[in-house]
């Protein structure tokens, strides 16, 4: 890309040592041999190493990395003008008007910052203030940000970080570990049931709040409707309704463009954020206006770097990508042949317990036995770690470390699913072979 | 700058009533007249009327709006590779290095987040888990972000926007409305009387955070190394002492790089945010690596665009400007042309009862009287407004809202500094002549 000599990479022990002393403890890596990568294009990450990686993993460039579409909007903006929604501007406007254009007609307002921590935070601030109440209740093992209140409603972080206060958790709507069981009537059940319980011990409630693909809950994605009796229950208890689309938002379930859509509900609030802008650090909350309307009355609202132009002009070449390539159409039909590909593997390893996921959005449970449905994160481990020694990225998630994590930028083809499922397959009998 | 040909800009009016309909009530515009920017190029910005605008005011655009290094570095970047810090990289550590080497020695630790907002956050989540008390000092007008957390000990957001439960505020260290009086010692006392009785109630002390220029106190810079004595104390009480850096950081002071330098003390963490990437979303939390080495041990911390490649080039970029161009030394110097000459129109209009700050951080405080120091936020906002139709843009600030907030790009050279001057003389003479 450059006429300048390119300096030999340093090692990967050398970086990692550098690492530990430069950003410390806090900051953990991906896989047992880390990847440093260099460079980016589409669907593939290119290691210092010389090596292509396949990304089967990474939603932040969900149109793919370095889309020149993108890159060219915001490199034209960024010599042009920078700043903040202080001032007038038409660009935001625009965006905000083709944004709003994908929720239902209920939503009338966006409100933006620059993560998804940050919009759920503030989705949280404007529930806590409209609703009177500091009650929430969410799922066992959600995750959903990093600030102290929204680290207080993600379990999933792990037994050291304190939930709040004023959190109820209930189960996650696990089909494959509830045989048999009406997920959603039971989800609904435990939400009343957690707001009953919040005001008999004096907390009123503010909102419900659930990832739509429940990604750290093991990747829960059927059967399609299964949140409408929650929604309600949420409404019964005079709380917010607060739908997290960081993950499944921008088209990656390929039916409809936000994770409720297939729920056939209407949330109050929607919270979006990692693929919004492909990289460039843009998030937001779309909401009825009612719901903010005494909060925007009474307080203000500044993010200094949210909606700066930039990030802006990024988000705007997103949803043009994401019209003219046709990628809500691209992750059905590629998300289709995946978990069609998935399901076949499944014939033929028993140590796949179920396939799960919609759209570019996939989650595959390994168990020791799939009788007793035991799950296996040491078996998760290690087939994450074979796929990325074969050149493919992805991660395991859920509440027992088993469910690998599929999510590829919504341009993966049918040729990027066929060397996904070559190379898991690859990666599923050599990890079998090893010790555990 | 383009061939396309230029549509006519919308009418401000029509813009506002948009504006109002997309982003909802809690978006407020600077200006009685807002205005409409379409390009910046270093300390100007360019109205869709036609008309430049000499800024006065961004802190964000620090080393002056687009400024080509730091376009050309984020485009290159953006072209290349923009993920996270979940793979090893090497751009973040030279960065982090270059970083930590304008810290104290005792610091050897930067964590990245994307706004100040999220830094101020993890900097409180870090205070708690090491300290495992929950109780904040804070200054009775902080500001120190939008987050649920941080928006609680930003009393300067209003009466309608809760402070957390175990946030104690003290008075900021007011030279001018307390003559005669050590405002260093008098803050200790309030520290150590705050954390006293903070213990009394029960509550254990986390931190004390103050901003190192008391922005929304009303820009407090005098005399230096007012903040030893509260620094003493806050180590007395076991707390840990957070300098929050988004406003004085970054050289703008034009003494050392921090705000905290010139006062003498070294803290436990430091919060940056704003100019670092020169607009580009990057914030961050240097610290002394004891007090995060529980934290890092028992939490993880992952901020997907935190740190990203792009930030980071930016960020990079900053420092290289800032070095080569000699901006902590053009802070001082035309920080000292401008005091100077905010000095000399005291002495010839009677309604500026203070002038204060340092560097390229000025608070000229208006009074309706000089002996009562009564304050004038009417006349604040008439020549706010004066300025604003006169082609300078500035704000007001201050628990009164009656010192206006001078804070130019730190490439603002003698001749932006007599502009700025001749142009403030002729506000405060007009809007003298209107009205209250």
């Amino acid at each position: 890309m450059t006429d300048r000599p390119v300096p030999a990479p340093a090692r990967p022990e050398a970086l990692i040592a550098r690492r530990r002393a430069l950003l410390g403890p806090a900051y953990r890596l991906f896989y047992d041999r880390p990847v440093h990568i260099v460079r980016g294009e589409d669907v593939w990450l290119y290691g210092a190493d010389g090596r292509r990686y396949l990304d089967a993993y990474n939603n932040v460039a969900s149109v793919g990395h370095c889309h020149p579409r993108v890159v060219a909007a915001a490199t034209r903006q960024m010599a042009t003008l920078n700043t903040h929604t202080r001032y007038l501007d038409e660009a935001v406007l625009d965006y905000s008007e083709r944004l709003l254009a994908t929720y239902p007609e209920a939503f009338g307002h966006v409100m933006y910052t620059c993560t998804g921590s940050e919009a759920v935070d503030l989705a949280l601030r404007i529930a806590r203030y409209e609703t009177g109440g500091t009650g929430l209740v969410i799922t066992r093992n959600a995750y959903h940000g990093t600030t102290q209140a929204t680290a207080g409603i993600s379990p999933s972080l792990g037994a050291n970080v304190p939930l709040g206060r004023d959190v109820w958790a209930v189960p996650a709507p696990d089909a494959y570990r509830n045989p048999g069981v009406d997920v959603g009537a039971r989800l609904a059940e435990d939400v009343r049931a957690a707001f009953a319980d919040m005001r008999r011990h004096g907390v009123r409630p503010a909102a419900f709040i659930a990832d739509g693909i429940f990604s750290t809950d093991g990747t829960l994605a059927e059967p399609a409707g299964f949140l409408a009796p929650a929604r309600e229950a949420v409404r019964e208890a005079g709380a917010l309704y607060v739908a997290d689309e960081v993950q499944p938002g921008f088209g990656r379930l390929g039916e409809g463009f936000w994770g409720f859509s297939r729920h056939g509900i209407v949330p109050d609030m929607a919270v979006m954020g990692k693929p919004m802008g492909n990289g460039l650090p843009i998030a937001g909350v779309a909401l009825r206006p009612e719901v903010a309307e005494r909060f925007g009355r009474d307080i203000r609202y500044f993010n200094t770097f949210g909606a700066n132009h930039v990030s802006i002009a990024a988000a705007g070449a997103v949803l043009d990508v994401i019209a003219d390539q046709n990628l809500v159409a691209n992750a059905a039909a590629t998300g289709r042949l995946m978990r069609d590909g998935l399901r076949a593997l499944m014939a033929r390893v028993p140590a796949i317990g179920d396939v799960r996921g919609v759209g570019l959005f996939l989650g595959v449970e390994l168990v020791t036995c799939r009788d007793s449905r035991a799950p296996d994160p040491a078996l998760a481990r290690r087939v994450v770690n074979a796929l990325r020694d074969d050149g493919v990225l992805i991660s395991a998630s859920g509440p027992h470390d088993n469910v690998l994590k599929i999510r590829p930028p919504l341009t993966f083809s049918a040729g990027h699913a066929a060397l996904f499922l070559e190379a898991l397959e690859r990666a599923l009998a050599d990890a079998h072979q090893e010790p555990a």
